[in-house]
């Protein structure tokens, strides 16, 4: 036999593990474990739990202590006499992370500590009409400001920023927002410029990923796999896998919106036909008649839905039965059994779920013996702009090192 | 603010780094660029690229050529005088593993080595006709034998099995095999028994899924993302997104056979309407005239295509397209550009193709400015199979310190 198959390599091997590094990996298996616990922990448990000496463990603590990552606090009493005994726990003052949002109906701000409790959270309705980019990004800038300087009182500081944008996004750069009317616009630079001469690490991303792990977080793990779909006058969706963001080969995954559901059905701006995105968009639920001035569409499908009125609710029905076709494929091709329903689909779910369910359930193989759950998200429209800020501090959580030795180079070198 | 959002927990808080697994850590690191080298490899070179001492290289090198997993190779001349240097590199003799594969057509036995060459590969004919799941495994256990025989003449010890079988799998038990009359058959268990004495580990998984790890492994890292399509009486696909399998929630992705393409469509047994299945399924391309008795249903539908046949290729046109509907509907929602059609799609590729690729070209939103690549799969029919043994064979090259466990322990029992 020649047939000769090549092994599979791995992408990068890694670093050697040594002492220097040990003493990092072990810190951050420390803070892990204080984060893990969601309750004040004692020396003597992390000693246990992590296997490593008490000394190293105090020597530790102490560098997280200094770092504002960790806070000392009271145990719940055991009932045992004694002097009463001190654990550690995350720090409600220090490091924090900022999120960001340009929504259809406005632009969010959010702040967030290390325990995932959001302490700023403003929101300025716009209609973006003769905005170009840098004006939103200006506006942006200036509530980023504001909620840096009013968490700031606090004791807050903000390290990271994230950016919540209604489109596909690569390397800092929106390529198409039709809602914004935005195409290749570099967001990260332009909210880099508003910021000037503030200088904070930006990411840029989707809405719909960042809502999709604003509602992982949310549901303090209970969720693990799920699809979020974000409704509007785009149709998104972010998908989470083993409680991580799935965000495909190029970022560009969940493009829910362009899945056809009728092959031979109504004409997409994207050039094909029966796109999902031509039965359930807010433009399709509202059909002839528009949202009129100073009104958002969301709340001009939801005035005339409430009212009972007869298109409307037809286009919802038709709506649902095509939001159902489209999820289906989707549950049947990533396996996954829970959909929230986010963006304007959250406030129209009572007349869009009754058919989208009904097709789910015919449609998805495994409907049978593993039930579909198909609900509003959690979060309303914060979902996004809570997500920003959680992805921000949670790069803290992740490498609580690196927060450490930017300290520490800012008090070497003031 | 009072709103909380609790921090996002690490599901395993992973055990501390010590002396003790430092030793396994730096194995499996020196042995992961041995693999990743490709040729052999001085120990000076490992020594530099792994940041490790020259004598911790040195008793690493002693263990891995002891367990047989490496072995001494000269290295290409590099023009200068001196005595001859010598290389390290995988062993060819030593672990092996073994993949079964329960094809349409008939069963497949396959053993690669170390270094990802196949090393036997066997195939017997059958329809199954009359055949219960024990009557199906004991054949499959005849030709494990014969494979681990035929190669333990080589030098070569199989350590562990993979079998691949048509139909979604959980823990060993294969829900539904149509194509085989399955329902819930503990195919690990009756291995197991029909491989007795012999003992060993036993994995079952998707044919599908296994295939395209397979297509993975052949294409050395050339490919990265992309989505196997297997054809047949069923439809499955595997789905591999950065170089890893994504297997689901659990591990009933890819049911590309059940995505709608015409809501309205013809039934389809899984009690759906306008599944892929009802139209591009070899049933479907057969219509009225199933294979006669003798002719496998890939060997009829390409021979009526072959010879022309009408209705034959009407049928392939329009299963072109219907799988081109269902295809863009993946792409979109997963952002993959990779296509191989596997099984008997790779068969009839030359029929199916122009019609798919129409439809994906005009339904994929990113398709402009990223081309998909449709192609027929590279290992054919065998893609399985190997993908199995291949499967097999990286547990050991994943983890080498289980593998020279096993042999201390054997040589301790001895």
């Amino acid at each position: 036999m020649t047939a000769r198959v090549r092994p599979s390599r791995p992408r990068q091997p890694e670093e050697p593990v040594r002492q220097e590094n040990l003493r990092t990996l072990n810190l951050e298996l420390v803070f892990r474990h204080i984060l893990a616990a969601g309750r004040p922990i004692s020396r003597t448990e992390l000693a246990s739990v992590t296997g490593l000496t008490r000394p190293t463990i105090t020597r530790i603590a102490e560098e997280l202590l200094a770092g504002k990552l960790i806070t000392e606090a009271g145990l719940s009493h055991n009932g045992r006499a004694g002097r009463p005994r001190v654990g550690l726990t995350l720090s409600e003052k220090g490091p924090a992370g900022l999120g960001l949002d340009i929504r259809a109906d406005g632009l969010a701000a959010c702040v967030v500590d290390l325990t995932g409790t959001v302490r700023h959270l403003a929101f300025t309705p716009a209609t973006y009409s003769g905005w170009g980019a840098p004006d939103v990004l200006a506006q942006l800038a200036r509530m980023a400001r504001a909620a840096i300087d009013a968490t700031a009182a606090e004791d807050l500081t903000v390290l990271t920023a994230t950016l919540a944008v209604p489109g596909p996004v690569q390397a800092g750069i929106v390529q198409s927002a039709p809602e914004l009317g935005w195409r290749d616009v570099d967001a990260q630079a332009l909210l880099r410029d508003a910021l000037h001469p503030l200088d904070l690490p930006i990411t840029v991303d989707n809405e719909a990923n960042l809502a999709a792990l604003g509602e992982l977080y949310a549901s303090d793990n209970t969720l693990d796999s799920f699809v979020y779909v974000s409704g509007g006058l785009g149709i998104g969706a972010g998908i989470v896998l083993d409680g991580q963001l799935m965000r495909g080969a190029r970022g560009w995954s969940g493009e829910l919106g362009h899945v056809t559901v009728y092959p031979d059905g109504d004409a997409c701006p994207c050039g094909s036909r029966g796109c999902l995105q031509a039965y359930a968009s807010l433009s399709a639920v509202l059909g002839d008649e528009p949202a009129p001035a100073g009104i958002t569409p969301d709340a001009a499908a939801t005035g005339r839905a409430e009212a009972g009125h007869p298109a409307t609710i037809a286009a919802l029905e038709a709506a649902g039965t095509a939001l159902g076709i489209a999820l289906a494929d989707m549950l049947n091709i990533l396996d996954i059994d829970t959909v929230l329903l986010g963006g304007s689909f959250s406030l129209l779910a009572s007349w869009l779920t009754a058919n989208a369910r009904a097709e789910i359930d015919r449609r998805v193989l495994t409907a049978a013996w593993a039930p579909i759950t198909l609900r509003p998200a959690l979060l309303g429209p914060d979902a996004a702009v809570i997500g920003a800020a959680l992805t921000s501090i949670d790069q803290i959580r992740r490498h609580p090192t690196t927060w450490l030795a930017r300290r520490q180079s800012q008090v070497t070198s003031a």
